[in-house]
């Protein structure tokens, strides 16, 4: 039998698919391992077929290891890390329950945003861009606060500042409130450690430190997650991203939901193979050796880091724009050059840091070389003098 | 510089990724041409980057004649066909607001269930799972219930069954409704004619009708739903399928919202490049032909159909089983042997169907033989004889 169509008529309007190749050294997507691109084109079997519902639960296992759970159930979403985000408002922040969230970045903000829609009473616990929150203040914001749900990001994209959880986990368990940590940018590049932490409802995106194209947002659930969410009487507001629905369809009866991204899993299997091949222990300090590399050859160019030393992501670097440079002009520069990708601040940080990112493949003394190398000389195109 | 990983051990758990070959004559997802997975393949750039907002614009101007719009927008929802259901109803169904259903199939349950979940008052009109509401019916229930929302489902995948949507959205029109219109199975492979129709929101998925494997949703609207969403005051309660965002990072501003699947809009650019080089009216012509050929021989191995002729889905074919037959019996027999996927009924109609899709690369004379080659020997294999 033949699976190909005919082609009766070129379409002159458009030209062929021929996307240009691109150093991903922004916060995300990065690179891709070529092994998870011939993954990405394997033929699909059906959502149903017991060969993709022994995808999925590959996909769980290997998750484990990379968020750090041994107690308590992975499973994934089929949307990027946003809607990761919205799955886990949506089920565990009711209407008229109380969210406290730390609010030090934009994707703090966006969890206030999506608790806010699925109307909870939103407590803040503001701070400035980059900063972070003391274990005493965390304590001390949460006795105040009373929350059912406690919001924070481990690694918030917006600042490359690094919020530890420890102490809101404790803090928020002591109040009888579940505990929400954003991972979109640590997964795969850091430490998450969710059981060691005390998490209690974990998501990330497959496209940054799980170097992965994005399509798919991996969560991770505690026991008491579990518990909390079987025990719930009312309807989540998303029926798309109901964790109940979810998690039946994909570890419990297999029973149909919705039609998983074959494809996309196909890409995260792999991507996670890759990982576990390096080992996760060692991929974390490839990452840190990388960021230190980097670290010490930005101040040796007389540039600084955005956020002090000891609340830095390894993954994702914020460098402060010198006076008198354009940081538009300098990734413009850099993108119609060499083609490398890199992202400017944005809302407080408009216009006053680069944000790189050094993640999976890009995670190597060589490749940190050659950004700083290219990144070296647009700065100096656009009049900088170290 | 290099981007490939090092793998400096061997994960011996688990074996390299291998997907069985399948022939997938099931409701979906359906065979997709090689063209599209060399798409999905190729390198990934940002979503931000120029080069994709291109590809965003091309797959939004591509879908057009598919669905048969000109006037209002088209744009993409990064998740699936259910994501794009999720996106219609949480943007047009307002908490306190009428939507009436038209009820006949799981679809249009999994509708009122998503409206319920956005506070909607719910009112039903039900049919039998197979049947389809006539011109007068229609227009009579919408005329009774003074609807703000009306839902239908043109081609319900659970039943076989196609509704015309003409007289629906009339007399929504007539009545001040909007109207949604799920074309999950018909869109690629069968007229749409949104404009002529009248639909208001109309959402697909890529997996049936569009040859590409799952993972968006393409969706519809008119210019009506624009100007009604523009004005809508109160905020949807899902952020993630926002569509005054996604509306302006797709097709306005191209101001971040999420990440975007870059792969899947590779990958979809290129399925439609397909669907466009064949010519859409050719392609809805060869499902056509593919259709009743399959009926014709169907009736002349003695079996019949579940929809009454006037009313068949020409991609999806409900076949009764035979008495005596089990259909869960001949469907394993049919994936371990030849690995054709088929599916079965399920609710009213578990145990007295089998759901055959002719989609995309399938809906060919040749294509068909070989299905009803296979499928004889094995319903023969479970004892039915014609």
């Amino acid at each position: 039998m033949s699976t190909t169509s005919e082609h009766v008529a070129t379409q002159d309007l458009l030209q062929p698919l021929q996307p240009p190749k691109r150093y991903l050294f922004g916060p995300g997507p990065t690179m891709v391992d070529p092994r998870v691109y011939r993954a990405l084109s394997k033929p699909i079997v059906g959502h149903l077929d017991p060969y993709f519902i022994q995808v999925m639960q590959d996909v769980q296992e290997l998750l484990k290891p990379v968020y750090g759970i041994q107690n308590g159930s992975t499973l994934v979403i089929s949307g990027t890390g946003s809607a990761g985000m919205e799955a886990a408002v949506a089920n565990f922040v009711e209407p008229g329950s109380k969210f406290a969230v730390f609010a030090n970045g934009y994707f703090s903000d966006r969890l206030s945003e999506m608790a806010k829609r699925n109307g909870a009473n939103i407590g803040r616990f503001e701070k400035a861009w980059g900063e972070t929150f003391s274990d005493a203040e965390a304590a001390d914001f949460i006795r105040r606060e009373k929350p059912s749900v406690v919001g924070y990001v481990h690694a918030e994209t917006s600042t490359g500042a690094l919020q530890p959880g420890h102490a809101i986990c404790a803090a928020a368990h002591d109040a009888g409130a579940l505990v929400i940590g954003d991972c979109v940018t640590s997964l795969g590049g850091l430490p998450v450690e969710f059981d060691k932490t005390g998490i209690d409802i974990a998501y990330s995106c497959t496209q940054k430190g799980l170097s992965c194209p994005p399509g798919l947002s991996p969560l991770a659930l505690s026991q008491r997650a579990m518990d909390w969410l079987r025990a719930r009487t009312t309807l989540s507001r998303s029926w798309y991203l109901d964790l109940k629905l979810i998690h039946d369809y994909s570890t419990v009866s297999h029973r149909y939901h919705h039609t998983a991204p074959i494809s996309m899993f196909h890409a995260l299997r792999e991507a996670l193979m890759v990982i576990a091949e390096e080992g996760i222990e060692k991929r974390f300090e490839r990452h840190r050796r990388a960021h230190r590399f980097f670290v010490k050859e930005i101040e040796s160019m007389s540039l600084s880091m955005h956020v002090p030393e000891a609340h830095r992501i390894p993954t994702l670097n914020t460098v402060s724009v010198p006076k008198g440079v354009d940081d538009a002009k300098v990734r413009k520069r850099l993108l119609e050059g060499p083609g490398i990708e890199i992202a400017g601040g944005f809302g407080p940080l408009a216009g006053k840091v680069f944000r790189i990112g050094l993640m999976g493949p890009l995670a190597t003394e060589e490749n940190v070389r050659f950004f700083l190398q290219e990144f070296s000389k647009a700065l100096k195109a656009e009049g900088y003098q170290s």
